[in-house]
This record gives structure tokens, sequence and C-alpha cells, in this order.
């Protein structure tokens, strides 16, 4: 990937003819102003691409959302923080579709060209009626577009608001993608549903930005842990409204590659700043494993070992503890040979062929990585050429405690 | 299963012609007095069965063991805690070695007929020239059969010795099955290695021993989760001698079903008495699937449930949140339909097709329930008839806090 992009400050509203606003309709607290609704539209039909939770049990907005995105022409999404709308039955399907009714009639759209997503509490039906009224306000308030606002009323246990925009020149034209996220990544209680929503004016086709979405998705959002969770409202959404008037790009044709590598840059940089606002969690640490026989051995032992609870403990604790890695490496259900197995920290090599190494390398050298906030822990399986590489956290006794108890209920 | 059968207490030497002792030998700390030497064996020689650790990366003692173990006649076993000698390399393999060379001398049986365990420290080379020269002392010591200090030997992080026994009349005879294991399940900060030694003066087959164990094993050990973690050392041995002079036991053959019955019955005794000695653990939960499309479905979903950090933190919580449990189901990967999931607890439902059940229980029920030290999950698919079920723990902070540091190195 280039690295030369430059990722700068903005939102779903930095690319041609996007817009947003919120507002606060009572939903995480009928009694504050929290904003907890917003809309990010376009003034001109887009064509769209997402990716949804792998969980079976998917929240109402997230079924009602990929059956719509088989429209051609995609144009608005809602979205409720508060409520996430899921394990709701058919009421919540039918509420789900009203949020899109509403917003297509402010809009002078259809129904299907609408987006809906929910993140906020689980099992409790949403307060429909107090969210329908307003969606036409928030048409109403247009020309005072307000990206951060909205990014603002996705965020649940969040503590910054997370957008970025990054430009790219393809065919002589600029093309801009905005995007705006929402999720503490691994490190959030609440069952960890991440938001993105992006908007661009590139000009591309359909199957192409669906193939570049999915690519980014793996390469960004995918290599973040959640403790092994994954939320039932997870949603990442793309929309290309083609203003950017550039020739149109194709799987393979010029530019794509390009706007592969920009989207993927923004949605790395976005996966990072889910991790880094993690709270409770006092370490971010890769997990990078060289020389495995394919990627799905080099995948399966870097998810292992970011995963493992006892790693994680070691951590926080401070303790360079290569054990624990290497018998997490040994259960990962990974062809591995321990006896070829070399364990690094930030390049420091704590065990050479599966056993200590002690070649100048002390305790207090590995202690001292493990004291960083951030650090790199490497896992050469000398078997192959295949890699792979994850973020992950440490594991807090406070992450515990902040997660004994939830309102009543769980949040996705 | 018959449940009639009556656990006593007892243990490695309660069936005919087996001994054991055990000593200090300075590994566990060469200061103090703590047992951690051991040696079971019998009279005459036995068949045995055995399973090991599914980690690839195994102990010394676990490769050289399930090599012995092809010999017709194993009679003794060796063991010592306070080092595991895991990731130890040929080094270790000699040390391994060498404990079955000086065991066997000193028995005057061969090298191959002995079993060799260790459990502690991993990383670090035995101290061999401590262990070797006691071992003689170990058969010298005989008629001071001591098995309650053969399983205290055997004890890392566990509290308090587990042992007990079990007696069948198989064709008029009397036959005796006894055990000692060590383990603090899926609770033990320490990796979890889990040793469990078994011995009976019953005539058996080795086919029909072997996988009588394996069964034992599957319903008893393989039903307590360690936190996905799997160790580096865990070893049951089961030695049968013959000494009961009942008519051999074959498969299917007469006594073939009590006597698996038996191993069944005392096996899971010792897995309760694992979980249940369990420390900075709160609550012993039994993960119970029914309907399920197959038993491959129904053990995906328990163990989704049972490993699931954000599950287990809401127990420690005695937040009855059913949420986060249809959440894990979904992702267990098992191909459940959410629309047909119901959700108990202690048998009273908190969810039902998917969604909050409200029908007379409220949510103060479900709270009395998880407010419990031990209560059972239940989640009906609806889907089949595979059934599962697992023993797990909750998640406490003191959990990790425990587990932030060990000495410097692991244990195994």
């Amino acid at each position: 990937m280039d690295s030369s992009f430059v990722i700068k400050t903005g939102g779903v509203c930095a690319a041609t003819g996007f817009h947003a606003s919120a507002l606060s309709c009572g939903i995480k607290d009928p009694s504050s102003p929290k904003l907890d609704l917003a809309m990010i539209w376009s003034d001109s039909p887009a064509i769209g691409a997402a990716v949804f939770t792998q969980n079976r049990v998917k929240a109402a907005p997230v079924q009602l959302s990929s059956d719509y995105l088989r429209a051609d022409d995609p144009q608005a999404i809602i979205v409720n923080s508060g409520n996430a709308n899921a394990c709701t039955g058919p009421v919540g399907m039918e509420h789900a579709r009203q949020m899109a009714d509403a917003t297509a009639k402010s809009l002078g759209i259809r129904r299907r060209q609408v987006m809906v997503a929910s993140t906020g509490i689980i099992g409790l039906p949403l307060p429909i009626e107090r969210i329908l009224p307003r969606i036409k306000e928030l048409v109403e308030m247009n020309g005072k577009s307000d990206c951060r606002r909205a990014t603002e009323a996705i965020m649940t246990s969040d503590t910054v608001p997370k957008s970025a925009m990054v430009e790219v020149e393809i065919g002589g034209k600029k093309v801009s993608i905005g995007a705006m996220a929402k999720g503490a990544g691994m490190i959030n209680p609440n069952m960890a549903t991440m938001l993105c929503f992006i908007t661009t004016d590139a000009c591309i086709s359909k199957t192409e930005l669906q193939r570049a979405t999915r690519e980014a998705v793996d390469l960004s959002f995918n290599r973040i842990t959640i403790d092994g969770d994954m939320s039932t409202n997870d949603t990442v959404v793309v929309l290309a409204n083609g203003r950017a008037e550039n020739r149109r790009i194709t799987a393979r044709g010029p530019g794509s590659r390009l706007f592969r590598d920009a989207l993927t840059a923004l949605m790395v940089k976005l996966a990072k700043k889910m991790v880094a606002d993690g709270e409770r969690v006092t370490k971010l640490v890769e997990v990078q494993v060289n020389g495995a026989a394919s990627q799905r051995d080099a995948e399966m032992v870097a998810r292992a070992v970011a995963n493992s609870s006892l790693v994680k403990c070691s951590w926080n604790g401070e303790d360079p503890n290569w054990g624990r890695i290497i018998h997490a490496v040994g259960y990962s259900g990974a062809k591995i040979k321990p006896e070829l197995v070399d364990i690094y920290f930030d390049g420091l090599c704590a065990a050479k062929h599966g056993i200590a190494h002690h070649n100048g390398i002390s305790f207090k050298d590995l202690q001292k990585v493990v004291t960083k906030k951030k650090f790199r822990i490497g896992i050469e399986l000398n078997q192959g050429r295949a890699e792979y590489h994850i973020y992950t956290s440490d594991l807090s006794p406070e992450y515990v405690d902040f997660n004994r108890r939830e309102y009543a209920v769980p949040q996705g």
C-alpha cells in the first residue's frame, strides 16, 4: 500500500454533494440534549457498498440495509445511537422500515435508497415515536451541514468523535473520500459495535466499490480484535456519487489501485483511532506473525495470541511472558512446529527455536519493551512465507470491572 | 450414565497392588519442604491408556510418555511439580528420559514402563540434579504408601488436594478405581495444566481401556473451560493391573459399560473439584445447549458462551444479561436461527424466539438467579435434538489482577 497518503481532518461532508446533520431526540437520555440521531445524504443518487456484521444475530437495521443495498442508487443514511434495535423481532423490523420511510419522504427519494443503522441498548424496542417526527428537521438543517455533530451523534462509549478524509487525483480529477466512525474497538465494553460511514465523490462501478470496500475492511477493521466478540450491529457503508467526474473506476482499470489504497488508508486510520480510544486499556499491541505456511495459519496464530486472556493479562502486568505466547501459538489450530518458533518483543528475541533465548538479551531488556504504551510482538514460525498482523490491547482488571454491569440490558 | 455410583474418599492406592509416595526435593522452593516429587507404581505390570494435551507445543514429558505408552506393560508414573519441563528443547527430553531411567532402575523395570509428568514453570531447565538422586527414596518409602502426600506433591496453584475412588462389581469381583488430580480448571492462572492419574485393579483389554479413557475425558475434563487456553502439559494416565481378577473387560463385553460409567463418574467428580477450587472465581455456571441441529453446533454454541469475556464479566456483576449470551450464540459459528433461540436462567425464560420475554418473569427474578453461586444457563436452539453442556466460571477483576505477573516465566 502507498503509505504517502495524507489523511486529513475532515469527514463525511468533504466529498462534493454530501451533507450531514444531527440532533437530539432523547433516545440516549430523554432529559438531556445528547445528540443521538444523524443523517448523511447526497444531493444526487449514489451507488453503495457495505460490509455488515457476520454475527448470525443481526439487528433489524442491518437486515433492512443489506436488503435495500440491492437498489442501484442509495442516497442517504439515517442512524441513531442509544438503542441498537437488535433482538427486537418483527416490531424492530417495522421500526427500521419506518425510519427509512420518513427519511425517504423528507428527501423526496425512495425508501430503498436509504440505509438505516442503530447502536446502543439491545433487546428494548426503539422509542420510534421520538425519532420519526424529527427526521424532517435533519433535512431542513441543510445549509448548516454539521459533520462534527453527526459524528458525535453516533458515539456511545467513545470518548472522542472519529472522522478523517483523504484526497487523491484520479485521471486529473480531485477525488475526495470522507469518513466518520464510532466504536472503541476490542476495548469497548458494550459489544463493540462499530459503525463507519464513508462518502466519496468518486465515479466508480458498483462492483469495484464493493471489492474495494471488502478489501479495505479486511485490512483495517478486521485487524483489530474485539475479545473474540462480534456485535449484532457492525456496519460499514460507502456511498459514491460520482460528482468528481473522473473517468469511471473499474476493476483493474486506471485509478482502481489508487482508490483502493486511499480507502484502505482511511479505514486503517479510523481503526487505529478506535483502539487508541480504548478506555481501561493501557497497551496497544501489534501482533505480527511471519513465516507461516499459509495466510490462514498466520491469521489463526495472530488471533489466538491477540485474544488469549492470559497473554493480555501479562501485558497489563508488564510481564514479558513469552511462554504464554508460545502456548497460545500451540493451541491456535495452525500447523506449527514448536521447535521452529521464534518470539520477539519489539525485535528483541525472547525465544528461539521454541526455547528461551539468552544471547545477550536480558529479562530486563524484554521487560523494558512491555512497559511501553505501544509495542510489537513478532512471531516467526519459520515454515513458509505467509504473514498476518493484528492490533490488540491488554486486559485490565478495570476492563472487567467496567463490564460487570450494564444498565440492565446489553448494548450493540 | 448410571448416577448411582458412590464416589468415595480414596486415591491412587485404593486399587490392589498400587502404591504411591512423595517427597520434597526443592524444585518448588529450595529452602522449604514443599512436596514436589511423587511416584505411583504397581507391584505387577499393568496396561496403560492416556490422553495428552492437544496443544502443538508439548512439554518433554508429554512427548516421552506418549512414546513410551506404546509399550504393553507400563508400571509406574514419576511426576514433579514446580517446573513443567516445557519449551526446554533437547535438554528437556534428556531430563525426562533420565527421570524414567532412574525410576525404572529403582523399581527393577524397563525405562519404557515409566510414564513421566511435570507441571510448573515453563521455559526453565529442570533442576535434574536435585531430582535424580531422590527417586530411589520414593521406592524405599514403600510400606508407608502415602496417597495424600503424593496428591499434594502435584499441586501448584491448587488450594486443596484432589482425589477420589469408586468401586464396582464386575462378574462377581470387586474392582476399584482410584484417582488423584491437580488443576484449578479454567480459573487456574498458570495455564491451567491439569494432571490426572488413575489406577485400577480391573482386568481389561488395552483397546477397551483406551476407549473408556477417551470417552470419560470427553465427558469430564473436556467439559470445563480454561479460558480457551490449553496447557502444554495436560495429561490423564490410567493404569490397570488386572489384580481384581475379574473376567477381562473387552469392548461391548460384560462389564464394559459399567466400567466406562464408573471411570466417567470418577473423572466428572475430579473435574468439578477443579472448578470448585477455582480461586478468584465467584460463580460456577453450567451452560446447557439443547435443540441443536448437530452435536458440533451445540458444542460451538456452548463454548462460545462459556468463553465470552463479556458474558463472564456480566456473571461476575450479577447482571442477567441475556443479550450478551444471544450475541455469543450468534457469532459461535453454529448454524442457528436467532428467531428460534430461547435463553433460560435456571429454567426462567429471559428471551423467547430471540427477543425479550416478559411473560410473568421480571428482571428481579432473573437477577436473583445470577446472584447465586451456582446456576445454569439454558440455551434452546429449537433446530434439532442435539445437546451439549459445559461448566465455566465468571471472569473477575481479581482473576486479571492475579494473572498480571508470574514469577518471570510462565507455568504449564
